[in-house]
């Protein structure tokens, strides 16, 4: 954890791939101790790529940071009774569930007969319980008709699994929620969100379904002009690129200070009788701005670039790979707060981020990493379950439990 | 609000586009009261488009369903004191702040003088507190090389902010946290958040920052295939598109079986020594694959696909535009019970969204739009801090509040 706001809430996750996993992390990095259940070698997710060159998957560990791992064969019913013991627990902390199983013997209902005032939070595709992941949401999401060069014939999928991260986040502003609420009125609450929703919900929020139901506008691809506004990439002379953007008013006039372009954009205006000022009359001329933003920025080297963008307060930023962004961008460096140097059993010693929350006034802990599978095995069925060493020996022996 | 979890709640929200503004949302769809604060006339992104014909922008609206509106000159002295008093208002309820506007008068430091117990969170664009918006923080993060036919050289941006709806939903999480925390010790918190966190502390969760630092692996762009496992696109006979994925082997499994490619399959299998079943094998051999689920795809119309496809239990989506998401998907229509049809002033009725999260045995709550601006004003200077109508009109004739 890096911070204790979360500190004595213990949450239960059976949970595979990005959205479950992704909100137990965001709460352990909170400071709540979050358990998370695998079957003993590792369910699907445990060798997802990419893998390090004889060790660990690089995707499972750095997707349950700051968690316990336990190892349960929750395909047999002693398996499964065993995590049921683990969510319905007695005492303060307990009584919370985070998965993406849906399984009768995980509902909110059976386990609420442990504990009346569960916490269950159950991510799911659909909203009526039908699978789906992100990829299969984002089809039909009309982003890939509008992104890059996409269209109805050739869709362009980004790839950035948005839906998923999305989701694990507004899961997360759930359980702590109903969290706080249980603190007040002692009651539980059973949660449900599908990814699905997460997505048609942030297109609601977003604008796109009003617009094509009222004003009946189809958005087209904009390649990567951004829409209702200016904003374009260019090249740089020395082969680098920048995002340029000029939102708000002030972030135009920055821009065409910078560039040296006033004449040339007064002239514009005059000519076609609009006004830059105004982003509706910036997107409409788009085309023609960037064709005057790009012949400056390509004589020009990308330093001397930044150095005119920053004096002038100018929006923008480089283009990087993953690569160029460890090596030159300070943000993800530890000079920036949310990162540390981890050491991942079975990974190496790398750069992390923990939280990119911070908060005033309460001291940052360390970034923790993911455990070795069901490293907390034994220690979590002794305190959660007040399991003796024998009888935590006897489910070893018979296999319904594991772990290092 | 659609349900009451966060009832006697009061967020002052000052705030423009995106981020802030969803964060402000979330929590008011979750039951607190929100109060989103404008310039007189709005903002900087009152007017952001798409806009309805001499009506209000879908942009603001969209992003401020269920908030109460107050318009203040924040330019002048008198409108900042007002908008300090009101986040500093004593009452259990208030006391928490939520903007993106980086300025000592609304700093944490300031506005504690005024309550002790005070919340805030301050998104802001990167750690250091310089500015960045979604754009400008998307282009450092990789993603632009690797999607679509993105390279370096011509980088493809993905067209949702994700960045920025990541980023309102931590924000969420880090108030109700505090919130949380608030209610066991009575103490606040200083939260802040910049936007190039949330995506470059989702990198390092999504392992892009490990295996290149550990393993030198670069991803390059692999168009429409997913990283890792097996995804791709297909035609069908009838025109349309479907997304199909097959991520663990039982996926693999129901794929070949509805497309009847069992013995195509174990021939390649075969022939390469390789073993499909393995996620890892599937990913390198994407390709072939592709070409055999092509051939069948092609001859089918979407209906017949769908229906083999949802016999088998194969993980699959159709693309659609965001015309056909409203035409033909149930998933965005009043069969979802997160959506309703609402009447926003100056936009007119249309479906929208609620918040994504259910939750069981409480009844949810009719979807509220956007209010029209400044039309809270007088209620909120009377109700929060106590002003006589009197003292109400003065302001107003004075030109530091106004509203509807």
């Amino acid at each position: 954890m890096n911070y204790d706001l979360l500190k004595g809430v213990r949450v239960i996750e059976s949970s595979a791939f990005i959205a479950a996993p992704l909100c137990g992390m965001t709460l352990a990095q909170l400071g709540a101790e979050v358990i998370r259940v695998d079957l003993i070698g590792g369910g699907l997710d445990y060798q997802r790529l990419p893998m390090m060159p004889e060790g660990r998957s690089i995707y499972w560990t750095s997707l349950n940071k700051a968690k316990k791992s336990v190892a349960i064969d929750i395909k047999r019913p002693e398996g499964r009774e065993l995590l049921q013991r683990l969510v319905g627990a007695p005492g303060e902390a307990g009584g919370i569930l985070l998965t993406n199983i849906g399984t009768p013997w995980l509902s909110h209902k059976t386990l609420s007969e442990l504990r009346p005032d569960l916490i269950s939070c159950t991510i799911e595709g659909n909203f009526d319980g039908s699978t789906a992941v992100d990829y299969t949401v984002n089809c039909a999401t009309g982003y890939p008709m509008l992104t890059g060069t996409g269209s109805p014939d050739r869709p362009v999928n980004h790839t950035l699994p948005a839906w998923d991260v999305i989701c694990a986040n507004q899961a997360a502003t759930a359980i702590v929620a109903a969290l706080a609420r249980r603190q007040g009125s002692g009651e539980g609450a059973e949660i449900r969100l599908a990814l699905s929703d997460s997505a048609f919900s942030t297109l609601s929020n977003l604008g796109l379904l009003t617009e094509s139901e009222l004003i009946g506008q189809q958005r087209e691809s904009l390649g990567n002009y951004l829409y209702g506004a200016f904003g374009h990439d260019f090249a740089t002379s020395d082969g680098r690129r920048v995002m340029i953007v000029a939102i708000s008013a002030r972030q135009w006039r920055a821009l065409v200070k910078a560039c040296d372009l006033q004449s040339a954009v007064q002239s514009l205006e005059a000519a076609l009788g609009v006004n830059f000022d105004s982003e509706a009359d910036r997107f409409e001329g788009r085309e023609l701005l960037a064709a005057l933003i790009k012949q400056w920025c390509i004589k020009r080297p990308l330093a001397e670039i930044e150095a005119h963008f920053i004096q002038h307060g100018v929006a923008y930023g480089p283009y990087r790979t993953v690569r160029q962004l460890l090596q030159e961008d300070k943000r993800v460096s530890l000079d920036n707060p949310i990162f540390e140097r981890i050491q991942t059993p079975g990974v190496g010693e790398h750069l992390a981020a923990g939280t990119p929350l911070r908060f005033g006034h309460m001291s940052r802990q360390a970034v923790q990493p993911a455990p070795e599978l069901g490293e907390h095995t034994d220690e979590v069925l002794a305190d959660v379950l007040g399991l003796s060493d024998q009888q935590i020996g006897a489910l070893r022996d018979s296999g319904i439990v594991g772990g290092s």
